[in-house]
C-alpha cells in the first residue's frame, strides 16, 4: 500500500479537485457551504475542537484524514480500488465514489488537514433511514499491533460482534411526523443480544413508532426494503458472492451501511434501499486468501434479514402460491415448508404486490377462496389483508 | 446437552450394544479383535499408558471419551444429531454414524472407561489417503474457560488457522511401492503458510511422490477427487449450504476429514472420496445464529481447491468446452475466464475422459482442429496432452 505523503502530491493531480487551501473554515464554507452531515449515525464526528467529516450538500463527503497510517491507507485503499480492473462493476456500485483528496484549514488554527473526498451516499437523501453495520466477528487483524489486538480483542468480545459476526454501530429511523427522528445511543447498540437486534432490524423495516420499547414492530417495509430482486437482501448476496472468491482484500473492520428514504417507500414503488461498503483504514492485503472473517460476518447477516422476509411476525404460516391457473386448483410450487395451501392470483388489477416468490412471505396478500373469476372473496380484499393460519 | 454420567445407562440402554466388561485388554481384543488404527492422522493416539482410539476391523470406532465435560459434550452432540430431525439427510451422511457407547477396561487397569462407538470412515478402506483439516479462524468459543480462550488463541496465530481460517491438522498419502507412506509431522503441517497448504493440497491428489519437497506435485487425481459431482469440492458447498443456514449447532474446533483410496483412483471410475465431519467435544448450541466461523473457514477451504481444480499447474489456459457440434463450431458453455477456444468432441469413441463442465480443468484432452469427422487430429492424441496456450 502506498505511503500517503509521498504520494500527495500525484494524489491531488489526478483527480478532479486541485488543492484548495483557505484560510479558515468560514471561508471555506462561504465558498463550498461545508457543514457537519447530520445523518451520521456512526465514526467520528465534528465538534468544536474535534476533526470530523463534512459535507457539501451537493453529494461530496469530506473525511479528515487520520494523522496515524490508517488515513494513508484509506487513501491507499480507495486509489488501489478505484483503478483495479480486476474489481467487477456489480461490486464497484457497492462502494462510494473517490474523489481524490483534498486540504482543508483545520478551525483550530492547527493548520491544514488533508481529508478524503467521497461520494455522499447518505446525504443525498431527504430524512434518511441509516444503518451500519461493522462486519466481521473480529475487527482485529493479523498486521496490526499487539496493542491494537487487544483492545479490538475486547471490544469483539464485549460487543455482539464475536458471536453474531456483526455489531451495529449506529443507526436512525425516521417515524413518522409524530415519532420522529429514533437515534438510540450507540454503545448500547453495539452490544444488543441476538434477539434485540433481530427487533432493531426489524424496526428499520417498519412503520410503528421505533422509539416505544414495547410495541413490536410491524415490518411493513420489509418486503420493499430488504426484499425483491434490487433490495437489501439481493444487494447483499452478490456481495457474498464476490467475497467467495476475491482474494485482493481483506475489509476489517468495515461496515456495511443499509440506507433508504421511508418517504419513497410509503409512496409506492421500489425504495431504492442501497447498501455500501465504508470505512477503509484498516484494509490489508488479501494475499491470495479470500476474507473469510468479513464472509462469515456478511452471512449472518444475511440470515438475519433472511428470516425477516421469511418470517415477519403477522405471518404465522407460509403459503405457497400458484400460477395463474383459470381453475383455481390448488397448486403448490415450492412445498417444502408449506402450511397452508392458498389459490392466489398471479396477476391482480387491484393490488399492488404480488407474490411470485414463495420464498418471500410478506404480511399483505390478497388471498381467496376457489372462485373461478378470480375475484377475491371474504378472506381477502383489495387493500391486503395479514396471511394467518387458515 | 445432557451430562453424561447421568444418561449412561439410558445412552447404553438405547442404542444396539449392551455394555460390554472384559477382564482385559487382551481378552477384549480377543474378542472384538481391537486395535490401534494405522490411519490415524490427527488427534490423541492410543499408546503404553495412554487411552487412545481403537478399531474392531470391522466398521466400528472407538473413541474414549475424556474424562472432563469435553467426552460428555461429544456424546450429547452424537445423540442430539442422531435424532435431530431437523437435520437432512443429505447432510447426516457427512457425520459418522454413532452407535452409541460402550464401557471398555482400561489397559492399565484403572477401570472402565466409557467410550464413543462410531462408524469408522477410514479404516474400511485400504491405504487410505486422508486429511484432517481443523475448520474456523477461531478454534475457541466464547462459552469456554478464560483459560482455554487464550490457549486457543495463541495456538490459533501460530498457525494457519487464524489468516487462512483452517489448519491442516494431519495427513498422510499413499504414493507408490517406491515411495509408500508419507505422513508428515502434525507441528509441522499446521503451521505452513498458504503457499505450502495449497502444495500440500495438490500433493494430497497427485501421483508422483509427496515425500520429495522439491518435485512439483503433478495434480494426476485433483479431477477425479475433487471435481466432479461427487468429489470432494461437491460435497464441500453442499456443506456449505447447510452452514448458511442452520442455526442448531456451532462446531467449534470440529474438522473435515477427506478421505479417498488412490488404487481405486488409478483403477478409473469414481474415486469414491469422501469428506466426513469429526470430532464434537466442543460443540456448542446454535442459538439461532449461523456457525459463521465454521462458514468462514469452510469457505476459504473451498477456494483452495476451486483454485487447484480451475489451475493445476500444468494447465496454463483455461479452455471453454462445447457441446456435441457436428459442425466443430466454437461454442463457449462458460466463458468467463476462457483464455482460449477450442472445440471437443463430447463424445470420444478412445478417450475415456471426456471433459463436460468447463470449471474443471483437467491436465488431459483430447484436442483436435475443426474436423468434420469429429478425428483428433495433429493437437491431439487418443492418450490425450497437456493443455498449452494454444
Amino acid at each position: 500500500m502506498a505511503d500517503f505523503k509521498s504520494n500527495d502530491i500525484q494524489l491531488q493531480s489526478r483527480f478532479s479537485h486541485p488543492p484548495v487551501v483557505y484560510d479558515n473554515l468560514k471561508e471555506l464554507s462561504t465558498h463550498i457551504m461545508l457543514k457537519v452531515p447530520e445523518h451520521q449515525v456512526a465514526g467520528h464526528e465534528a465538534r468544536i475542537g474535534q476533526l470530523g467529516p463534512l459535507i457539501d450538500g451537493s453529494g461530496r463527503f469530506y473525511k479528515p484524514l487520520q494523522d496515524d497510517d490508517r488515513g494513508s491507507k484509506e487513501v491507499a485503499f480507495y486509489t488501489s480500488f478505484s483503478s483495479n480492473t480486476r474489481v467487477p462493476d456489480h461490486v464497484r456500485k457497492f462502494f462510494p465514489v473517490f474523489h481524490g483528496t483534498q486540504l482543508l484549514k483545520a478551525p483550530d488554527g492547527s493548520g491544514l488537514v488533508p481529508h478524503l473526498v467521497l461520494e455522499d451516499v447518505v446525504s443525498s437523501r431527504s430524512l434518511p433511514t441509516v444503518m451500519d453495520i461493522k462486519i466481521g466477528s473480529r475487527t482485529w487483524y493479523p498486521e496490526a499491533s499487539e496493542d491494537y489486538i487487544q483492545r479490538c480483542f475486547k471490544k469483539d468480545r464485549e460487543t455482539s460482534s464475536l458471536y453474531l459476526g456483526f455489531r451495529i454501530s449506529g443507526l436512525q429511523i425516521y417515524g413518522n411526523e409524530e415519532s420522529g427522528l429514533w437515534k438510540p445511543e450507540r454503545k448500547l447498540v453495539q452490544k444488543l443480544n441476538a434477539d434485540d437486534v433481530r427487533v432493531v432490524l426489524k424496526k428499520f423495516v417498519s412503520s410503528n413508532s421505533p422509539a416505544d420499547l414495547n410495541l413490536e414492530p410491524d415490518c411493513s417495509f420489509a418486503s420493499s426494503v430488504y426484499g425483491g430482486s434490487t433490495g437489501i437482501l439481493a444487494q447483499l448476496l452478490e456481495l457474498k458472492a464476490w467475497f467467495e472468491d476475491q482474494t485482493m482484500y481483506h475489509l476489517n473492520s468495515c461496515s456495511v451501511l443499509m440506507v433508504y428514504e421511508k418517504e419513497r417507500v410509503l409512496k409506492g414503488g421500489s425504495s431504492d434501499a442501497e447498501v455500501k461498503l465504508i470505512d477503509f483504514p484498516h484494509v490489508t492485503e488479501g494475499k491470495g486468501i479470500i476474507d473469510h472473517n468479513f464472509l462469515g460476518g456478511l452471512c449472518s447477516l444475511i440470515k438475519f434479514i433472511s428470516e425477516i422476509l421469511t418470517s415477519p411476525d403477522e405471518c404465522t404460516t407460509k403459503v405457497c402460491l400458484q400460477d395463474s391457473d383459470k381453475n383455481n386448483k390448488e397448486i403448490l410450487t415450492s412445498p417444502d415448508d408449506c402450511t397452508a395451501k392458498v389459490c392466489l392470483p398471479d396477476f391482480d388489477k387491484n393490488n399492488k404486490e404480488i407474490l411470485t416468490s414463495p420464498d418471500e412471505c410478506t404480511t399483505k396478500v390478497c388471498l381467496q377462496d376457489s372462485d373461478k373469476n378470480n375475484n377475491c372473496t371474504e378472506n381477502g380484499t383489495n387493500e391486503g389483508i395479514n396471511i394467518s393460519n387458515t
